[in-house]
């Protein structure tokens, strides 16, 4: 029944680097190799799949390095960085993926494609910039960036300081139509990681790269409704969405209509940064035209799309409670 | 007559980054800026384009940066620093090329796939490894480096110990049927870029990354055989190929014929890691059933391509000059 469904899966960070580890290939390659093992079975139960993934943690040494080395090789920006990551880590799944279908006897190319995303130069996030990337720095370094460089920095929990940049809203993805034809053509494509690189469109139609961050979960949104995929799936480290999370009230989400959810958001149920962008992106999917988006734990795959595991989200509005009446 | 031909170009590392320049990234875009005009120029008398370029002073930058922050963030392999430097020169392509296409009204779409090439892993080359990456090191650090690691380094025109990687023969390019599928939906796309990340194939098939480096100008032609190519244009900063180079002896060439190509290699025309491996690419596609091989000065593409600039190559038998019998 659920042959040739088109699902775009966006991988959380551990799905590439667990925590605790510091980031040398092996450890990445063989978090990439155990996650390649669920892509894999979604695609041997006949699913089409364009994967996006997060780049935190990379992004995060890749800026490491570009300081650590900017007295003798001049630094990238962050929208080079962006990109740097998208083969990078894009190589490290294609290769997995690839290995891993063989190994099943499925021959399916798997392709990733630097992908570039539109935001708008007017997005409030650009007045507010809150993403905080790259290590930490003294009070001191961080007051010389602001005065200097005119960048935002915060004191980031007692572990001193970040600099901040924008994470505005996803608008479109410009490489959608080459991504629509792989897909089309039965290749698996990786896509729009790491959020996707930023650029803003000028009047002239010309695109330019921004220093900004976007959401990996609200591109994967974007890009999930630009290839007309059936399923928005996103995979993290949680079994279910939850409210009142970590406390005794918390209660676990099987399905919830688009509304309910947009009401539990609106309550304030999922932190900034962690559950909210995955509910929202969730919520977006299927107001705009998609079947279903689901958020499971990353080896409960199979089962979420079957409905025995993860939060589910659907379009519609919320189904009161019989009052008796 | 031009209508419809499809083009590999492999754009040599002045294409990207002019010489004396450090390599930050404004230098780095004006450069690939002005390239992007040639290769839209290109594009608009009709011309369909796979785009490769040489990644060599990027990846120098990079083994820096990964070295200089070795103490806190681990290095990676030499494998996914290769895959790094195609997202990150992927993306400066695709972006100017792009704007430089819309400034022409031509709604083109252009993308980079992050591309693995297929080496042997009984390539003499490993056991022979040649080609010099990533900075220079004093010899006792370079003692240690092949007593502790097994590495092998060389002495390079008194500059210093650098290490030295196998440069093995390119055999197949893993993303070929993506890169074709692109190709016939109209779109640009920039491939193979540093001469593919080198994998071999294992015995079940499945691909593992190797330490090594893929001549850009090979991997170009046979890209540009896998994808059934016109032509190979191999951009550069000589206008032709010369016999006799810089000597008074010097002799232009014009058109040449594989077999005369041949002989002109086996004379030792050609130096090693320079103009040798754009001969042998440009006689390899010619005999892998190419129309024409062309080695031009970048800003010459045009006229190169109409015979009235660069050098020619064709395949064929070596026209015996007339001896008057």
């Amino acid at each position: 029944m659920l042959e040739s469904t088109t699902i775009v899966v966006a991988l959380g960070g551990n799905a590439i680097l667990q925590p605790g580890h510091k980031g040398t290939f092996d450890e990445q390659n063989d978090a990439v190799k155990k996650t390649c093992v669920e892509l894999a079975e979604l695609v041997e139960h006949g699913n089409h799949l364009v994967v996006t993934h997060g780049n935190g943690p990379q992004i995060g040494n890749m800026l490491i390095r570009h300081e650590m080395a900017s007295a003798v090789v001049p630094p990238m920006p962050l929208d080079v960085c962006s990109a740097e990551s998208q083969g990078q880590i894009g190589y490290m799944i294609q290769r997995n993926l690839k290995n891993e279908l063989l190994q099943r006897s499925l021959d399916r190319d798997v392709s990733t494609l630097v992908t570039q995303v539109i935001v708008d130069q007017d997005d409030p996030a650009f007045r507010n910039p809150t993403k905080p990337i790259g290590t930490f720095f003294s009070e001191q370094e961080a007051r010389r960036a602001m005065a200097t460089k005119g960048e935002r920095w915060i004191e980031d929990s007692g572990r001193g300081w970040r600099k901040v940049v924008p994470s505005p809203d996803p608008l479109s993805i410009v490489e959608k139509q080459a991504i629509r034809g792989l897909l089309a053509a039965g290749n698996l494509v990786i896509a729009a990681g790491g959020g996707g690189i930023p650029v803003i469109q000028m009047p002239d139609g010309r695109l330019r790269g921004v220093e900004a961050v976007i959401d990996k979960d609200l591109a994967a949104q974007r890009l999930a409704v630009e290839v007309r995929a059936h399923v928005l799936m996103i995979l993290t480290d949680v079994h279910k969405v939850s409210l009142h999370f970590h406390t005794p009230q918390q209660r676990d989400l099987d399905l919830v209509t688009s509304s309910e959810a947009r009401r539990y958001i609106a309550a304030g149920h999922f932190p900034p940064g962690s559950m909210l962008p995955k509910m929202l992106a969730a919520v977006r999917f299927v107001e705009n035209g998609g079947d279903f988006s689901v958020i499971c734990f990353l080896e409960e795959a199979i089962e979420a799309l079957e409905g025995k595991a993860g939060t589910r989200i659907v379009n519609g509005c919320m189904n009161l409670p019989s009052t008796g009446l």
